[in-house]
């Protein structure tokens, strides 16, 4: 099951970073939905390495091939087989870390544990592994986009945008309003601030120059959820959308809400006070929820942060040790992606958008199915 | 699937705060184990209200009962059944809330997911749940321990402690050693650093005397952890721990290793350089890892930050909505926890012992049942 | 897992035969069914031994606790555990058993597999195991009741009874109508052929009276489900009715429909030709395919047999081993039940409901969610 | 899920008859195992389509590809990504199909479940989905005898064969002996006793020629399981088996060991005694239990038969319904595999070797992990 996510929507991948293709398998996509590889091929186009100048120069088209699970332009409720073709090989390239441990990568631990690794690029801890994610993503979030339109009038939105690189973050109050996709967009580092995002673009290309890399903060925001959807007690909202942040490449952290600042408030100043909300139902004034009470979407916007790590691999001699245990030094060479952040942005998209409609069903199946 | 937590050592719990029990099943313990009440009673003595003047007055023994699953003082393999009955029941008390929305609670969204609720004390959300948790928890950290001794001559040691309450925080410098239990018990607040515990429950002490309530930050060091746990992609040791302690009532956020810190350093400077371990093997120079890389614990202290809300329930008049939609206001009274971090610290080992366990036992039968 | 049934509606069952109790946890009941104790105590008491002077005398009141998830007479959705506390122990009767293997039944096996085991009437290896399912399944037939009822006026009905006992078989012609819960009941032998069951009868306390036992063939039917239960590819309809069946104690064999028999008509011969139905939709005109055509219900009657050995519990000696490996011989002594297939019914009825139930939650999470 | 089957050694498929490609997903894969294309191929060639003149004359190369989890000739520990190309697409041979559901097919379930399906040759429901089953269960049976070789000296062997098709059965005196896998496959019907396979190679032939089709029984002997493979109480080895065999296309019946026929026994007669095994531990003297007790194999071999209707595919006009619900007539035009009995052999095999492999990962971790 280590490859599989989800429990209704049910999404498993494979694929090595070199290996002949990479892909997903996506279980329990509902029936009659409209699909199309272009539906998926946006996203993948946005996770895609050679975007910009501030990403890797591999060069890869992911152009996604649907192997199954649609028939004349509906999916039809069996399996949808995913298959992306890696194009750009370089093994050669890798011949260094047959040998050696690259620090900080999942190199050693790989080798520990299964005790045999494809080192090329990483093989299966690459963060090509995470087309698959997006892939199924882009399908998961068009039907949210769908399904809120149909119950509320107003798509499920899930929008991710980077908030700060390295100590450069976008003031706090340039993020007040929910960003357009266009915003984020609108510059390589896909931060909606855009002096920021121009600072931000300078240090990643000045890191790069010094042979070093940087990491940051991606903030989420989703809008349209309706109230109801999270599991407790151990599969409450916030913490599906935790594992699915943390089971990303580089990720650190994650904070939903107020979060670790939270901490520093007093009940009565970080409570929600309820209100009516204008045409029924309930509101809260203040969101440091997060959009999230007692597992379970109140209906408010759902937001959270997840921090990256500096990419850990550097254009620099490293200390590190080799695989017959003798201490050795390791300078990475080839292609090199300062700062995965701006990236990574449609990855957390993804993660949230599957979190989000596997919960959906999963609530609709218990509470919606029945009326008693 | 909910209620269940674990894949391979798996637990659900049941149970309501004002029901006439709450209890777990424990399913996959491995047999042979000498298990008895005490060994699962010590822990739910650490978690058990009134035990100092800073938590709640509430009376409960909670002592446990073990039904099933244990013969003549060693596991059979059978799921083992632990019930603790709920003694201080007063339902009389929460007779307002079952009119009116608790702010910052569970109450609104489990009536909007399940139309129906169970008001008394938070029923079902409440933190009472947590009993079964740590009832496994402590069978989980009784293995752990022995495997670890069996396997390299030191226990698996679980070790969760308050270091910082509000905003005051434990120094830094005085959190470098592993603690010891007694460390931590040595305090009501399970600071183990006296001076700063001191202070946080003075300070906890004032809130509650102003009606008011604080959170803070609950830091888990384990080690004895060998390389090789965690499950790429989805299942990485560091997701699972994630969604673990993000299931917990009232938490805002996890950090392992460097955390959202990590995010302000550059490649060159984050890297854990690899240097031959004494006695073979591989060992890091610095470990802002926390112990895991590419999702797989390394042989290093895994170390990891999970943030507490302030309590949502508050001695003031809160403004709400009641379940009618009108606008109202509510004023908690009864018993009251004006802090619960304290409390959590064996939540936290307990669900972390939880993890460890099940992926110790995942990666056993992928990498150890055959030899190739 | 090994303990828990179901994917959406999910029962963990736990408890020995001689321990202090056994019991179930519901997890994934829909919220807001009314429910009471009296709903389960019913089924129960069918299973319930000393019900009639052919099966064993244990004297066991089997009353049913509801110890959470029900709140005022309704179901929350939080999970529901059910506790029945085991009155007639009698340890020292088993004496002989803690070290020899009684053949045909699971001492050797567990032995081997756990290496432990609690030998009192066979601990979790015995069908006392099965009050869990009974009462959960109980909780099964009645969401399916009501769920019939409000999608097409008339409740899935399940219904198992007796077809052969030892080599006498009711008349084929005699159980072409579906029988009513009062044929069944009418004899304690639950077969609603009331000749055929007094001739049973007389067979099983004849054997009884040669310290011999003897099995048969249950077969279950079902009306009222709708079209489009069942979830290909692994999860057939059929399959986890296989599955369900076969994971009964003493169960040896499960065939659907047309069955083994099938397999020796052409094709020409086997096929159901569809019609129209009357009022809308299609029916076939035959049925030998058992109400599932390619692993999903299609709104025929669903059907199938289930075959249990004799019971391995015989009052003569026997040859077989010793826990030192030492040939030995051994004769039962105590309760003895010549026959388990009567108390089986209500059984197989209860894991078919939970089969269906959690089959219905599945399909519509899946195809009734969204439309397209 | 639906897709997936096993828990440690996972197989999802995917693929429809008429779509681009079939494949699997094999998750849990032990890593170091030699593996290459070879070792899959030659149980594909088995189940392929043109293997004789009694099967359908579809012609498919079914060359599988390995994409992902293979390095340098072994297992890492990462998914196996299994592709088989279609080759022979003939989508207007199924025109017909398109607007009538054929008798005793998936057609009008699938379309009421789904409301939408693939006709082409069946779609998902299609027996060309069990390609991805074959391919995985090679992998699965070069582990088991790998496995058992390495445990006690001799290889884990998993052989189906023939044993009845239509009413030609072979003599039960005939079938005493495990036999090859020459003995299987030394003619096209798959049944080791060679009279009876010339009378069932000329009968389906017959069968044929008039345009009708036949089913029969395949039986599974297993031999080389160690004692300890089943997970009480809801995994019982049967009760997997069972699901397992049931979740294959024109299934309809199973039973272990002495099965429907067992219950016409006495216990005393049915009842395997125990006695000791020359070189240790315990063997039984005779094996109507077939290989498991109590839900758990206790070393002896374990067999099973499985029932296969009739092939629903008929070239004879039938009366049948069109997708408005209209009474229409159908005559199946085209390829046509007159009994699909001899083909199922090796899937048999296949679904067989997923269970055991699974249950012996499943036993290894729980019950062998850890010693106390």
């Amino acid at each position: 099951m280590p490859n599989t996510f989800g429990h209704l929507f049910r999404v498993t991948t494979w694929g090595e970073s070199h290996g002949p293709a990479v892909g997903a398998v996506v279980d329990g996509c509902p029936p009659r939905l409209p699909l199309a590889a272009g539906d998926i091929q946006a996203d993948l186009d946005r996770r895609r390495p050679g975007q910009s100048d501030i990403t890797t120069p591999r060069k890869e088209e992911d152009a996604v091939e649907i192997l199954s699970g649609v028939f004349e332009g509906r999916t039809t409720g069996a399996p949808i087989s995913l298959l992306v073709r890696n194009a750009d090989q370089r093994p050669g390239a890798y011949d260094e870390m047959r040998e050696k441990f690259r620090p900080s990568h999942a190199d050693y631990t790989y080798q520990a544990k299964y005790g045999v690794r494809d080192h090329r690029g990483g093989g299966r801890s690459s963060a090509r592994e995470t087309v698959g994610r997006v892939a199924a993503g882009a399908i998961a979030k068009k039907i949210l986009a769908l399904a809120g339109t149909a119950q509320h009038g107003a798509p499920v939105e899930v929008r991710a945008f980077v908030t700060r690189i390295h100590d450069l973050a976008a003031p706090a109050a340039a993020l007040e309003q929910f960003p357009t996709l266009a915003e984020v967009e609108a510059t390589a580092v896909r931060c909606p601030h855009p002096a920021t995002a121009a600072a931000m673009i300078a240090r990643i290309k000045e890191v790069r120059a010094g042979g070093d890399s940087v990491g940051g903060v991606i903030a989420c925001r989703v809008r349209g959820v309706p109230p109801g959807l999270g599991e407790p007690v151990f599969d409450r909202l916030e913490a599906d959308l935790a594992k699915a942040m943390l089971s990303l490449p580089a990720t650190k952290g994650f904070e939903l809400g107020s979060g670790f600042a939270g901490t520093l408030l007093k009940g009565s100043a970080h409570n929600d006070a309820f209100a009516p909300r204008a045409g029924g139902g309930v509101r809260t004034l203040t969101n440091r929820s997060g959009g999230v009470q007692g597992g379970i979407s109140n209906g408010e916007e759902i937001f959270f942060n997840v921090a990256f790590k500096p990419t850990a691999t550097i254009m620099r001699p490293q200390k590190t040790v080799d695989i017959h245990g003798d201490a050795t030094e390791l300078a990475a060479r080839g292609r090199h992606d300062p700062c995965v952040v701006p990236r990574a942005v449609v990855i957390v998209e993804a993660m949230t958008a599957l979190v989000l409609l596997d919960h959906w069903l999963r609530h609709a199946a218990q509470n919606r199915t029945f009326k008693f």
